[in-house]
């Protein structure tokens, strides 16, 4: 396979005569080695390394190989359920870090919960509910470590507007609850689904900057919506855009505000952010702003019980179902019109959940430097919530900011999660009683301290410096978040992000080359602009794969630029250009359209008396040119290794370095 | 700019103490040379030029340039009518072969448009209308010498299927004429929006591979269509897939086929066929498959007027309406609910048809090697189809068959165009009542015989032999055309070649790479066999942009070469990796996610004690890497020019070439 078109500098006599006629000594005359061409993989086994590549990228059955049959089953069984690996080696102190770690997230989110089945538009028991369940098969089924699951804001807040635009949640309660779970049996099978099928990769496709953008759109408008119960405000609208919201509240100044929910709320969110700055200065009282939110519900729900504020106004929360989950297997709409819809929102709901979930769960991993299998994870999120959809539960999934304190808690293993949820078990049989007299302004406090943790500054100013499209994405998905609604900014989310991938395939770049001083190594002319220009030889570097998507751009952008610089030389007078170089390293790949338009180009080139000369095309490409019987048409010995070999025979009197 | 972080093997002395400490010979010392940073672009400035880049990659503007304000008003309007331009060298001998190849490709349309309107369920004088007004339009304002325009077999069956959707074409024939003309209107501004705002690379999307196999599986759908004329059937299926026409046709056998009418149509169609045939075998006798369908027509009109067979049964064209092209404007539906429909099939009708005219553009353009501009040329067909749907006139736009017959006819400009137009102007005036006695059978066998001309074999075995999944795509038109409808192949041919898109930016390639012996120059392992390993160094070059699409699966993919790498060297007990070498050069661009990515490989490799370098990163990579702080974590002496410098400094003890 390793042909030498060239000299042999070791023991044979050079041969090649076409190299014998350059005016090279031979201490100058350098080594060229062939293009490689290794035998061709057979057609079976191409297929299934590109199925696994693209399916299986991580090798999921690795440890299953070279195994015993009983001891397959073990790993199969490990596989699904995670706990029966790291729960061997579990022991007390990891005990003792997973207790305190609970607790402290369960203090966090049972205010949370009832807080964001409000969001939801849903009684505040449904919110706990989510909090018990879930978790617990997460637990068993789940791998990371870190996460805390449960309700979080932004998918209680695109439950509440998905489900809203089609039943009313007051009106029509019942309906309405059972859309809702409904919807969360969809988004636990969709996730599942996912996972199962190994479909991760979809989820890949919103990008980063927009959901940053997302996120924080999503943080302002439920912090605006926690106007309604700050202020005490008693008609407000259902829409979510900033500017319904600010006509809503400045139209109740004069009479719908009230004063004593007003100072209520707005002096524990005072004290709500100062605990929040305290956690931040110093990380290890990260347990402030983490009891923070609960020491409030007690304080201001005793204070409201002694005063008897609710009869000046002020709004409390007043019923909560005591009680663990009721089954709700019968309430999820299996057939009719309430199916598609529940499907829809339950679609959407899903994979922003999964998204949200995945990031966290592989934030904390790379923090802790374990693996987490993104498919096994969506399959662990989707059955916790087809399991939840059953038991009175909504959507739940990773927290950012529970997960966060769960972490700085120091949190051993998903245990965490079972306390918890123990917890939230103990509140909904023992105390929810207790909770009549909390205020609902206290529980807009803890929500808005909660959601301004998803605004994220640090990351769009890094996102400007980066990527100028990034931050367009980003800004796109903020207003249309801010000032239309959730789907709206979902949807320029989605948009921008494809409009990005598309441009990419569709308008590749390509730079000219020139010769690093010193070396034989050419770089782009414009990165480098001491490299010089080889005279009579034009080298472009296409970089990009060569699909039907961009094969005629970059026919024609190649075609302008010997255009541009035949007209550069003829400005100086200089003798034109006798060959073109492609340097095709970053060319990974090209099909039957790209083969046409290297045909195409190959003939104009002719008819300018132009030599096409190509230089490092990769493996499939360098197949696909003889499969094609390009490589034919152009002549094998104008295929090289590299730029500087391609240059030897275009410009032979050039000096080699 | 032109930093050098090593020694100068000229005039000044080394100064450089880690290269000081290594134990490399003067004469083996390479030249490093630093990765360039030019000056960052301005802003404003970068992002013009990524505009211009992406909607005016062909610089339209640079022949107006330096120009006097009276010579800029002459160019921009011979940028919108060609005709101005070239028409000053038109001359009499050019004029010679347009009118030649104008009166042949006459010959040959009116009785391929009496057929194609049957196809769109329009009577006959229709597709002459087509025939007559739009490339009267095009001859001003295309910039194509040699393509014929008028309706097409492929666009006729796609428009008739959408349309019968929507309204009977029997039993509301005026209702459906109307939508016609609402779609051939619509699918006019779809193609003058695209080319106005220069948005025809949107067409690209749909791959080569697809559109064989579309046009393929259409052809096979119109031939088994034209059976009812052929076999003389009478009550035939409205559908277009290969399993209900076949129930259709043997459904008849016994009472339902006539043999005077097979008689008449299989002869000719064996006439037509040999008459290509002979065309095929000496491309000088071109002229003979041209005017055999005319010559068909009238031998068969003539014996069936003097037998009179129609009283046997043969299906006979009867009444075409006499006269030039009646106004339809006060037609076109612009209020209601035929609005959207008419809208929604006018621009996929709209978005083929340019399909097919713009690569018959191109291929003519490559072969007598001028350029034709994609976006001038959808104004063009835009405003001729928009012209039409006024003047009674449905989708037309630019004929594969006619096209070929033009070229080889010896036409010079379209003026053939016109030439065909008047032809068409004066049978529609003099000759309509002479048709009617041509017999269906006719236009179906010649319908048949052209049609079979857009199964290209031969490209779909290149196909296959180039690229497996173009293949897929390929036979997932076809069949998706043949058995189930034109839409539904249409849609599957578009799927699919998204699909690919995604693959492509999903999941990019990595290779390993090794140094080819007696070179610094590494490459692909597996395409070089030959190439040696660096021993504790592992080069891994990735094959893509690092986007929000793949950047995890790229980390991921690093990691898991590196786990394959070490499990591989403790099988042979030999020392793990100790640094990672990134060869960046095909990557050409990098997002925020490829950031993160890049530094949760780099925190990964930490903890692996690995140390992670950058070889050749790209101008644009190389800024980000910069602004995003990253290639100070990392540190700037970790990112070298080339694999090579990088291996100097990984593995000093490497005997260097």
């Amino acid at each position: 396979m390793s042909n030498r078109i060239s000299n042999n500098m070791g023991a044979d006599d050079t041969d090649n005569t076409s190299l014998h006629s350059l005016p090279l000594g031979p201490e100058e005359l350098p080594y060229v080695h062939k293009v490689g061409v290794p035998p061709k993989p057979k057609l079976l086994k191409e297929i299934t390394d590109t199925l696994k590549e693209t399916f299986l990228p991580d090798d999921p059955l690795r440890p299953f190989k070279k195994q015993p049959r009983r001891r397959k089953l073990v790993l199969g069984l490990q596989t699904v359920f995670p706990i029966l690996e790291w729960g061997r080696d579990y022991n007390l102190s990891k005990f003792k870090g997973d207790l305190i770690a609970g607790l402290t997230i369960a203090s966090l989110c049972i205010p949370q919960d009832i807080g964001y089945s409000k969001l939801a538009h849903l009684d505040p028991q449904f919110g706990l509910y989510s909090s018990f369940i879930p978790p617990l098969i997460y637990a068993f089924m789940g791998s990371s470590r870190d996460i805390a699951i449960g309700p979080v804001a932004v998918v209680s807040l695109l439950l509440g507007t998905l489900l809203q635009d089609e039943i009313d949640p007051v009106k029509n309660k019942l309906e309405y609850q059972r859309l809702a779970f409904t919807a969360t049996f969809f988004a636990g099978v969709t996730q599942a689904t996912l996972g199962f099928f190994r479909l991760g990769f979809l989820i890949d496709f919103l990008s980063h900057a927009a959901i940053v953008g997302f996120m924080a759109g999503a943080a302002i408008t439920i912090a605006l919506q926690q106007l309604k119960g700050l202020l005490g405000i008693k008609k407000f609208t259902t829409k979510t855009d900033i500017i319904s919201v600010m006509k809503s509240v400045f139209g109740a100044v004069h009479h719908g505000w009230n004063w004593q929910t007003i100072l209520i709320g707005v002096s524990f969110l005072v004290f709500l952010l100062f605990a929040k700055y305290i956690g931040k200065k110093n990380r290890k009282l990260f347990w402030i702003p983490a009891i923070a939110p609960l020491l409030s519900v007690i304080i201001s729900t005793f204070f409201v019980y002694i005063t008897h504020a609710e009869r000046d106004g002020v709004q409390i929360v007043r019923h909560i179902k005591q009680g663990v989950n009721p089954s709700s297997v019968d309430k999820i709409y299996f057939t009719g019109d309430y199916l598609v819809k529940g499907f829809r929102i339950g679609v959407v709901a899903g994979m922003i959940a999964l998204t949200e979930a995945v990031a966290i769960g592989r934030t904390f991993a790379s923090m802790k430097d374990y693996q987490i299998d993104g498919n096994k994870e969506m399959v662990a999120l989707g059955t916790m919530n087809i399991v939840g959809s059953m038991t009175s539960c909504y959507v739940a999934t990773g927290s950012f900011s529970r997960s966060a304190v769960n972490y700085m808690a120091g949190c051993c293993s998903a245990v965490s999660n079972i306390v918890m949820s123990a917890v939230v078990l103990l509140t909904l049989v023992v105390i929810t009683p207790l909770f009549y007299y909390t205020p609902n302004a206290i529980l807009a406090s803890i929500i808005i301290s909660a959601v301004l943790g998803l605004i994220d500054l640090d990351a769009v100013v890094l996102i400007w410096k980066i990527d100028k499209f990034d931050f367009v994405a980003c800004m796109g998905a903020f207003f249309g978040v801010v000032f239309a609604s959730v789907e709206v900014g979902l949807l320029i989310a989605v948009s921008i992000s494809f409009a990005k991938i598309l441009l990419q395939v569709t308008r590749p770049r390509t730079a000219a080359l020139g010769r690093i001083p010193r070396t034989s190594v050419y770089r782009n002319l414009q990165q480098y602009p001491e490299a010089t220009r080889v005279p009579g030889v034009l080298i472009i570097r296409v970089d990009s794969a060569i699909y039907f998507s961009n094969s005629n751009y970059i026919k024609e952008r190649i075609l302008r630029w010997i255009l541009d610089e035949e007209e550069t030389l003829a400005e100086h007078k200089q003798p034109g250009i006798q060959s073109l170089v492609l340097d095709m390293s970053p060319v990974t790949d090209i099909d039957t359209s790209g083969i046409q338009a290297l045909e195409e180009l190959y003939r104009s080139l002719q008819k300018k008396s132009i030599q096409l000369n190509l230089a490092n095309p990769g493996q499939v490409v360098h197949d696909k040119l003889h499969a094609s019987e390009f490589a034919n048409l152009l002549g094998e010995d104008k295929i090289f290794l590299r730029v500087a070999d391609a240059i030897v025979m275009c410009a032979p009197k050039l000096e080699q370095v």
